[in-house]
């Protein structure tokens, strides 16, 4: 294949800055445009590729592929089948009880229009997803677990700062080495949320805030903190700044199983990120790929990534894997 | 499906038998028939399914995959052209070089024969391979190493029992840890074959055999272990059969690669084996549920593990995995 697959980024969040950077990697992959709902001039840097989605239309047959970088599940449950009426896609929606819906959602759109639509891809949901059905189909007489961390959580980083008396934080969620031992020895071990990870806060408090009434407050905060060992670290704003604004991340799929009364097996699979953002994004930009060729062969409808072979995710062909890789 | 896949094992030694073993964990999965080039009177356990291989054609129709187990990669470059034009066939052909042969060869046959078979699945060649491929689309900006061990190389063991003297012998490669920390550190090192794995060797002597002469030839061997730290234990025939009689194995499959300057990225895979053929075995049966649904859907041709959706190797329905695993 001489032609490249020509990707447009819906969305110049975190997850499409990380789109357009893997796409300097990938010599196979040209960026045509990235689309905003913000108005272009006010976003800093000026990039010449930064077009109003009220253009999208216009882009019909010069994009092979749309990554999906919208902010939020309802942001991607509402512009996916917009998008997949006119393009095939990629998005990582993560909201795991609405999977079914927006499957469905995607998939009759794609059919109508033509187009293929992935959705649900990325680490997790994706190939921590892989790694999991991977482990049960190998050694159904077995257990997995997922750890997640060490990472940001944004959920429980946005819980914090709403607590009166906080100025700045950040939530770092961290497996326990303990449970990840047990887990490893095939104990097949049952945990509560308190034995599998636990919170390390960072907090910048407002000038005069009660320190202590903070750390109580977010200490039995219901759902977020209340079911595990939390610390919370008083830091200043200038250590905020130099030690906590990247968005490290990373976790473990762990399966293991007998295969005879006397053989334990292992399968492990880990990701250690500096960077969550550029590492989904660059899992989203793979599996663009992997549409594209999808998208050529006639195929169209909602798909994930348990339905993709991984030969489609290289640019090398067949032959080169078989040489090069198998 | 209500309807097992119907199995059929081609050679009983350690690998047949853990195929055997497998299919007793995998309900949707169901044991026709072992067929052996050995006399079946004279092997022990006296399995009903024990079959002559010269009767195979009869079982035409009744078996929908037949696996491979060949002993060497001699047998499976002549059985699988045999058995493929006449069944779905998987195999575990691990002669790297000759791969696209092999590939050539089966595809040419299953083409013809209309059936689909599997060459070079397992753990590596597969499951390390599958990582290989993953690593490399999603961070091209990297490096991959993989790592074998602890496991014993039965290559090398046989090796060391050509030694004169020795009367028993095992020996077991072990990943080098320092290595491993400087690959996970993502500083790209550049390895000699010392410096990644040692060797350790257990080896029993015949009696009055020389001891120092044995460990010198050993050590000094070229291609074996010449270039390794090697360590020779020499161990009574007793300690031989209670530590030393298990098929161990794994390894590791590390990717590190930066997706931005500052941003380092690290995906890691390994397996901590207690049965190498018996894990080995569990691998190919997952495949083999994926190459009857192949097969059911009118594919044909030679196939590897790039080309296959992990959605096949799942007795689960799309809509399942989609609600359960995704």
């Amino acid at each position: 294949m001489s032609k490249k697959t020509r990707i447009g980024i819906v969305g110049y969040g975190n997850l499409g800055k990380g789109v357009e950077k893997a796409i300097e990697h990938n010599p196979d992959m040209e960026l045509i445009a990235i689309f905003t709902r913000r108005n272009v001039k006010d976003i800093e840097g000026n990039n010449c590729k930064l077009i109003h989605i009220s253009q999208l239309e216009l882009f019909k047959g010069t994009i092979d592929v749309m990554i999906l970088c919208g902010g939020s599940a309802t942001d991607l449950m509402e512009q996916g089948p917009m998008v997949s009426s006119m393009f095939n896609t990629v998005d990582s929606f993560d909201t795991h009880a609405r999977i079914p819906e927006h499957f469905k959602n995607m998939d009759r759109v794609s059919k109508e229009a033509g187009t293929v639509s992935l959705i649900s891809s990325g680490w997790d949901p994706g190939l921590f997803s892989l790694n999991r059905l991977l482990g049960q189909a190998i050694l159904p007489n077995g257990m997995d677990y997922t750890f997640w961390g060490k990472g940001v959580s944004q959920g429980h980083s946005d819980a914090i700062r709403r607590v009166e008396g906080v100025k700045n934080a950040v939530q770092y969620t961290i497996p326990i080495e303990e449970a990840l031992e047990k887990v490893r020895a095939g104990k097949n071990p049952k945990f509560t949320a308190r034995e599998k990870h636990k919170r390390v806060c960072y907090v910048v408090p407002c000038e005069g805030a009660d320190l202590n009434k903070i750390e109580e407050t977010i200490k039995t905060m219901p759902n977020y903190f209340a079911d595990y060992d939390t610390t919370v670290n008083f830091i200043s704003e200038e250590e905020f700044k130099k030690d906590h604004c990247r968005m490290p991340h990373g976790g473990f799929v762990i399966r293991t199983g007998n295969t005879s009364e006397e053989n334990k097996q292992r399968m492990e699979f880990s990701l250690t990120l500096d960077s969550n953002p550029e590492f989904t994004s660059s899992v989203l930009l793979a599996y663009a790929r992997a549409i594209h060729k999808f998208s050529q062969e006639g195929r169209k409808g909602a798909v994930t990534v348990f339905d993709i072979p991984f030969g489609y995710l290289s640019p090398k062909s067949p032959e080169e894997l078989r040489k090069e890789l198998l």
